[in-house]
């Protein structure tokens, strides 16, 4: 197997987009991998992760990460099979998380991936509830938000795989979770599965006056992960000390360049002075050594107790990605938005 | 002397300014002080304090404090003499600090005058080195900022009994201070008298070029007490992880309403989240009851051996207060602006 040639049917980064990724952004194409070196594995990708901090990556713009470059195949988490390994550890047949990106096969090394027991839980879960969204919202909101019983935190985009999470940790740390999806589905689902107290709809006309009125002691900790409106709607309601976790801005990605007024900065920063905010910008990264190994056995824990649940949003086929993708950015999907690149 | 009729000039609320202050919202008069009650004293005021949140004060926005009415004295802290005391333990002759604003007598519960030492420091510190200036410095910077030996710590203002404060106590914890001011004396002061590592003017038209220049390793520590342009200048030389105490927006607290754009604050929470900034608004009497014993402790011992320095502007009158608030608002003040209301 590791002297075989390999194809790879992937997405690369055809252009850079101007405000919201176009299918012009993207190409489908297919590459011949490089043989098998001492060290590393060749993997069959199984799941692909669609986030939205990977717009990010697609612009050169200041960011956490280097930016792509064009012609690069789209990066993203994976979950995968290992076809053949030159890495002591990793055996032919063994799952593992990777970093591959979206296509269909890669040769990676063996020390970058890490082996999954899919005995344990889906193997899907190990991009979602047990994987990086999770670990971002177990770490963003305890090391950061650090809700105690009784306090209200606030979330929004509370249906997906982040916003979910916040809310339902919340819960078991004895605060109240107010949720904020787009629309009544994405509501009924955050207040009856996901058990939330309470679901409010941001495209409501009314949505401003039914937040405040679910937040009756104001808010304690919000979890901002969306930017634009929403924020400015949250601001007013925060309580002094209040902590805001600042996660991602997916309102804000698809902005060219400095948006027109009015100018909503000294508001903002209006209200940190005045209510003595704590505004913390955080990737989850920096949190691995202090929380992670509590967050996989909290949450390993939480989910076979079912006392946190999440959803999925599957796509098949890496050819679909980037449709998927740009309606990711429009909150389109519902649950954690995963592609499935091939059977298990 | 208690029961003697005693008459207070005064500067009141007139009406509530629309952007700048102008004189028409103040109004000088002459009121009759009401009888020393029981456990009240009356005052002499000597030295009255002008300081920028007093804006705030001034009008009905959100706001820490709740607004003056119209016809309020004016709000300020002051040191004072004693006239007369039916408070045990404050006596006739005593010097105090007190919270009687814009006036140059006044009737006090005596429970809210602190006694002070006029062979320590000088009275007039008492409102800022030594004061509520000093303890805002000390405390933002230590609890917030909390820069380390070779961090590099900016503050604007940095003439000012704020800024001037915070960089030299950023010198005493080895970190490397950077003070922004406008115009060249105020520069030279900074550097030369203050002893900050650089001062850069915030009125050159190569201010970005220069502070750029002069922080090679970026900013750890980036003391806002001004916002506006200074701010979007400092946002891109922040270091991953770098703390941002709000301490105040002086640019900011004329601006009428919601100004013009472009809207500033996408790319601040571009920032924020990139860099992981911790940005954390707060007045200092929530540090008190942890920081207030170190900090005159500590203070005392820097300003006695001259390891910090202060400045101060005197104005002569309270008639005079008006004009020299308007022109705090505009910076044209050279230290701490103090009001000497009466001879000590």
């Amino acid at each position: 197997m590791t002297d075989q040639i390999v194809q790879s049917t992937r997405i690369v980064l055809a252009s850079r987009p101007h405000g919201a990724p176009v299918e012009e952004n993207f190409r489908l194409e297919t590459a011949q991998l490089p043989p098998v070196g001492r060290g590393q594995v060749l993997l069959r990708i199984i799941y692909l992760s669609l986030d939205p901090y990977m717009r990010g990556r697609m612009s050169t713009a200041e960011s956490y990460a280097e930016p792509m470059e064009i012609d690069d195949v789209m990066v993203g988490g994976t979950v995968a099979q290992v076809l053949a390994s030159r890495y002591p550890g990793v055996d032919a047949g063994d799952y593992v998380l990777s970093y591959s990106g979206w296509q269909t096969h890669a040769v990676e090394d063996g020390a970058r991936v890490r082996k999954l027991d899919a005995r344990r839980a889906p193997l899907s879960t190990a991009l979602g509830v047990l994987g990086m969204p999770g670990f971002t919202a177990y770490a963003g909101l305890l090391a950061i938000g650090r809700p105690v019983a009784g306090e209200t935190v606030v979330v929004a985009a509370a249906s997906g795989p982040v916003g979910s999470v916040v809310g339902q940790i919340a819960k078991l740390q004895g605060a109240r979770a107010i949720g904020i999806a787009g629309g009544p589905d994405k509501c009924d689902y955050v207040r009856g599965r996901l058990g939330f107290d309470e679901a409010v709809d941001h495209r409501s006309p009314e949505f401003a006056e039914q937040l405040a009125y679910v937040v009756p002691d104001g808010i304690d900790v919000y979890f901002e992960n969306v930017g634009g409106p929403v924020t400015d709607t949250v601001m007013p309601l925060l309580n002094t000390y209040a902590r805001v976790p600042v996660c991602g801005l997916v309102s804000q990605y698809n902005l060219p360049g400095r948006p027109d007024g009015p100018d909503r900065l000294p508001a903002f920063m209006n209200y940190v002075l005045t209510k003595s905010l704590s505004v913390r910008g955080f990737i989850q990264s920096e949190f691995v050594d202090d929380w992670y190994p509590g967050f996989l056995m909290d949450m390993s824990d939480w989910v076979q107790s079912k006392r946190v649940r999440y959803r999925e949003d599957i796509v098949d086929g890496v050819e679909n990605a980037p449709a998927a993708f740009m309606g990711l950015l429009e909150g389109r999907n519902f649950g954690k938005l995963v592609v499935r690149v091939a059977e298990e």
